[in-house]
């Protein structure tokens, strides 16, 4: 027998939900966070059903999955290589089965044990839409990334490849893919996994906070990729003044990825990659670099008007970018 | 002209939103919190359209106050008489006129100068049904009230009126009242604030700090009663394994509420009420009320399967108390 939340009731809802927190709804409303950290960094996350996700073509470990680690992300890209816990409220239409509820749960647990955290709270509701909010709650340890810290000859440094969100979101829709080319099963399987189960940047991070050079500051810019390499650049030049150069050749690619540019779009402006973006002093890039593989520097900053070109001083197309606005 | 979100878009609509915040989702995704308090206490309320508040009855600055106020309450209610900050996170149909949403914000900023806090980040995303989900963070003060802390000898303490509230929403809805009786203008005003804008017991909470005799520990049981004065009882009971004895005559009602039994229910089951509902040592429970006029003792907790009675040893039926499951 299917049972739906309706059948269980709210308070039988939330009783089963317990399992999953450390203490939280049930006999007090509250949660309670004990930290010897003087500062915390705090990101609450809206995701709503058919815009940040579908049940089409995601299911409900994979949707919880995605809820924690996107949210995750966004504290990584701060500076917190720390992350402590999380609030959950969720929205859900009175016929939702309680499978997908225990299974939206379960997705959430796996990736906290991936990255760290648990559940402390939260509340529910019905309403006529799935809708997933995530407070997320993470200690600040030095560096504190903001996207205003960059300045005129930093390097700039991604993490890993970008793109392959993109694609796997397109295979998972059928869409049409940019051209008609072979691609392989293994990159078929990466884009899949990499749009469905999204794994944040938090080896980099740590990466990033081991490989300083002691001679260097903590002055670090950075922010993920989730709504796009360029999208990401463009948001340091403009928080901190400046220009980017890119250097196309330098930018990496998956190795299976279509050597055509007609495909250069979705590893430029896919989204939902959540790779770090760093604007690094060069010491510090360098060491970056060859402390963490997959980390590559792909450009530079200067003095000018917020812009990214490449290397050619071609101009990039920055309003382009900016294709995740959700109104 | 009337301005919609959709015509804002949503980065000019984050922008908008700036002046309401410290920091927020502009330069950076995340909030910062800078504190020395040791432990935090985390809240996360969601707000649903027609199930939590409607437009019907409620502008949307009332609307704004009611969704900081009640989770102050909760705050308040754990023992947090020190509010921090807050997160928002909004759900809004396109068509939300940017006036709706500004007055939402203002009706937040009227809360916070009154109790404290400020937001500091949030995120924002289009949907079928306006939703609003706030996560509050407050330090922790002694006592650390918990349902569970009661023991058998306490005496029940209430801070305030029961009823207004309900009274209130009746009115608004034009409901038919419990029966057919002259209510006071001065009632009628009160209720409707009552409902309108729910004033959390930040004060009582002070007051309950202030007065605790040196010789008693700082031991204390305490909820809201944001889901009715029996329901905050049943809680207390349930979660302490104990019963109370509830005195009819010393629940205080408003001084104009009806001489009518009929009347009785909205007072014990209404809601909303957002009082503090304490179990406490004797000493304690009588300085409170020697130092904040409202409060009163309305009995005293024993020994027990959990249960509530009135003293004359009648059962009060506490499944009808559990008036506020949300599907």
């Amino acid at each position: 027998m299917t049972i739906t939340i309706k059948d269980l009731g709210e308070i039988e809802l939330l009783s089963r939900l317990k399992k999953f927190m450390r203490y939280g709804q049930i006999d007090d409303d509250i949660a309670e966070i004990n930290t010897t950290n003087k500062s915390l960094l705090i990101n609450t996350d809206l995701l709503v059903e058919n815009i940040h996700f579908s049940e089409e073509i995601s299911n409900a470990k994979d949707i919880g999955w995605k809820c924690i680690t996107t949210n995750i992300s966004d504290l990584i890209c701060s500076g917190s290589a720390n992350i402590i816990s999380f609030t959950v409220g969720l929205v859900l239409p009175p016929n939702t089965h309680w499978k997908w509820v225990e299974d939206l749960y379960e997705g959430m647990s796996e990736a906290m044990q991936e990255f760290g955290g648990e559940i402390i709270g939260g509340d529910c509701s019905c309403g006529e839409t799935k809708i997933i909010s995530i407070t997320a709650i993470g200690a600040m340890t030095p560096p504190r990334l903001h996207r205003g810290n960059a300045l005129p000859g930093d390097y700039i440094v991604s993490t890993g490849f970008h793109g392959l969100s993109r694609l796997g979101l397109a295979l998972l829709n059928s869409e049409q893919l940019p051209s008609e080319v072979q691609i392989s099963h293994e990159l078929i399987g990466r884009a899949i996994n990499a749009h469905k189960r999204p794994y944040p940047a938090l080896k980099a991070l740590k990466a990033l906070i081991e490989c300083k050079p002691e001679s260097i500051s903590w002055r670090a810019a950075g922010t993920d990729s989730s709504d796009g390499l360029i999208d990401a650049i463009r948001g340091i030049c403009q928080s901190s003044n400046c220009q980017a150069v890119l250097s196309k050749t330098s930018i990496l690619k998956d190795p299976d990825w279509p050597d055509d540019s007609l495909w250069d779009d979705w590893i430029l402006n896919g989204g939902e990659d959540y790779e770090l973006i760093l604007s690094l002093p060069k010491g510090w890039a360098e060491a970056l670099c060859k402390k963490f593989k997959s980390a590559q520097i792909i450009g530079f900053i200067k003095q000018g008007k917020p812009n990214i070109f490449w290397d050619n001083l071609e101009k990039i197309n920055i309003e382009q970018s900016s294709l995740f606005q959700h109104f």
